[in-house]
């Protein structure tokens, strides 16, 4: 009987072993990917001063911040918290090691961070997050934008989402273009919560909410005619150079547009890749490229991939001027997403290779011998040792493992045993 | 400029990307042995209630706990922390899904965990442990004791200690039996805490310690005697045998440290396994068997693996009787040791594999093509999208790769590149 609740803290995951070897393997083939596609990896601490975490953050993030101190502390030294995303301590860490990294730095990383945010379906307050980033001192060409991207999509299709998925990319140049153009500068960030809340309420909640800034109609259609475009980079690249605005940002943002687009494109031709301007990413630290990613079909699911160029992240902690663009996948949640619509779960291949059931304490030396052999061969190999009758240990390897194999005076003299496959029955004789 | 002090906390292991890897190289290789030896890897959350953490522990570990809060909570609701070390987290878990797992549970852990200790070389706020357990539900065999005894010498044979390793096993039983026997039980903490101190101090203070207990010359002279027992199983266990102690706990802490011995020998008989009674583990849960593991000639490592026997971990969670045997690998500790001593340096092998240089931006689509190619047969690539001139690109690519390749127009048309080896400048035709 419980005296205690036993229950993980609401808002972390926690998985039972079967369903745990299934996000570890998910975990490893993003990391691969990462891998290959030359991103070094590295780990910073969870813990890191507020003032860093903080140094450009606010609002939300200051509020859903773990604060973090040691019981005996007496409240003096610098306070501490838990990272909320892998981004902040990258920064931290580029300019601490810059002259002990190589430029452009191609970095992952993969582990958890932490959020106090409001539990409920589908947030978590701990989550895995994998991230890339590139890194440039001074310059960084936008064809990393695409490089960063097609990585997150070869990561991606190795993952069982239930359906394609697709990336929408634009780019913030384009769209302060515009504001720049139709001298509605001053309104940008309102505008810019508008068009990234636009896809989650209706063309008129958008359109009075334009409309309350106080714009004029011609300037409101062609802000909403702008924020509609969405489509390939044939349709939509010529349409963006249509309508004719002409001052550089507009022209830069089109071009880095079309060449991320057209790179991304090259890498996956067999991946749907489109260009859409309701993509801002909030009101993030984003400065050119931003993209999401999300499954066709799938609403409820959110974007499962997104990010962005950022021009000068760790303009707080250094004058270098570090450009990025970086992107993630946050696993946690999307896991637990795959888990509840049937594309994950718990694997059919048993954790354990091959269970090796002595039937007496007389035969302990020799499956033990059989067992180092069996894991020098890289099987993985459980040894059964309880006091239990025969019956119970069959019933236990047939939870737990593939195939099993009882050892007894007989087989010890003879030098060979029966491996049985505990899902076909099949029998195959061994030697020790 | 640096404009903000980005060092990380003091006390938390920050390591370069080449160092990195060889951090992750060894946490693999131990990983992939408590695979093989039919461990079942399971994840629990960062944070847990206080309450859970705080339940068996106290005295320092109380001290040392980091506690959590959200910055924005009223102060209502559970209090959190960080979790000190994968054991308690595991009990919350067994007894949580106690109905979902299969026992004789082995479980392996490894993860980050936490303690706010004062910094000094060689502690850390925040470490990996790398741990393994077996939990049985009602009962647990002596033989799994050598199970996980085994497996973690398994593990360390992997890691490029500086010198060979020996492991130090006793059997608390035994220290247990001999106080009854002689009538010390009141005295068992002190006396313990006596023991587990011996070898940090000169006999004579630990005989004056024992005398200032206030217990008889005769009695001190037979836990001296006891303690000061070390050596090989074929040694000690007849030493042991002839002290002449009958009762039951004596006797049962003397037949499984046979057993343990023989079993992790015959798994091991090229290393060094040793009975040693100055092994206690200090005022720790352990019930049984306790075990600690040195490197020869490296006193300054301390043990860099240890743990024992639990008989009753979660007893403040369940009723149910849920015996355990378990032990950990420091990892982060290991590390950093290694590191000073050389016994670990930055690899030699580079991250990358290959870096593929585009002469120009109309080779970008041949490079990227390519780079897919060699990213699907396994290879690390980096693609090098700067506008530095040829020279600093190859310097780049010398920094970060084993091999590189410039394509340019002739290899486009020719579809064949040379592949340069960056260490020897051999180099080889391949073909797009």
């Amino acid at each position: 009987m419980k005296k205690f609740n036993t229950s993980p803290i609401s808002g972390m995951q926690e998985l039972l072993p079967d369903m745990q070897v299934v996000f570890n393997r998910l975990k490893d083939k993003i990391a691969t990917t990462f891998y290959r596609h030359g991103f070094q990896n590295i780990e910073t601490p969870t813990i890191e001063r507020t003032a860093v975490l903080l140094a450009k953050a606010g609002g939300d993030t200051e509020k859903q911040i773990y604060k973090v101190m040691k019981t005996a502390e007496t409240g003096s030294g610098a306070e501490q918290a838990l990272r909320f995303d892998h981004t902040v301590p990258l920064s931290r860490y580029v300019v601490e090691h810059l002259n002990d990294l190589t430029f452009p730095f191609r970095v992952s990383q993969i582990g958890r961070n932490f959020r106090g945010e409001r539990t409920q379906k589908g947030r978590f307050r701990e989550f895995y997050q994998c991230d890339i980033d590139v890194i440039g001192w001074g310059e960084l060409p936008i064809f990393y934008d695409a490089e960063v991207i097609s990585t997150l999509v070869s990561a991606l299709k190795q993952l069982p989402l239930p359906n394609q998925f697709y990336v929408r990319i634009s780019n913030r140049k384009l769209l302060n273009g515009l504001l720049a153009e139709l001298n509605l500068e001053t309104h940008s960030t309102a505008i810019l919560g508008i068009i990234d809340h636009a896809e989650k309420v209706s063309a008129s909640v958008t359109l009075s909410a334009l409309q309350s800034l106080g714009i004029g109609e011609v300037d409101i259609d062609k802000v909403v005619n702008f924020m509609n475009l969405s489509g390939s980079r044939q349709e939509i690249i010529p349409q963006l150079r249509d309508l004719g605005f002409t001052n550089v940002d507009y022209q830069t943002g089109l071009d880095e547009l079309d060449q991320v687009l057209a790179m991304v494109e090259a890498a996956h031709p067999d991946q749907l890749i489109f260009a859409d301007m309701k993509i801002v990413r909030g009101l993030d630290y984003y400065t050119g490229t931003v993209f999401e990613t999300n499954v066709k079909d799938c609403g409820w699911l959110g974007s499962i991939c997104s990010g962005g160029r950022y021009d000068d992240l760790a303009s707080n902690y250094t004058d270098s001027h570090l450009p990025g663009v970086g992107g993630s996948i946050g696993l946690t949640r999307l896991f637990d997403a795959l888990r509840d619509c049937g594309a994950v779960h718990a694997s059919e291949i048993k954790p354990v290779d091959i269970c090796l059931i002595p039937l007496d304490k007389t035969c302990y030396d020799q499956a033990i011998s059989l067992a180092a052999k069996l894991r020098r061969e890289g099987k993985s190999v459980d040894l059964v040792l309880t006091n239990k009758k025969l019956g119970d240990k069959i019933k236990y390897a047939s939870k737990i493992a593939q195939s099993m194999a009882v050892l007894g005076e007989d087989e010890i003299k003879a030098k060979t045993y029966k491996l049985r496959d505990l899902k076909t029955g099949a029998e195959q004789i061994e030697h020790f």
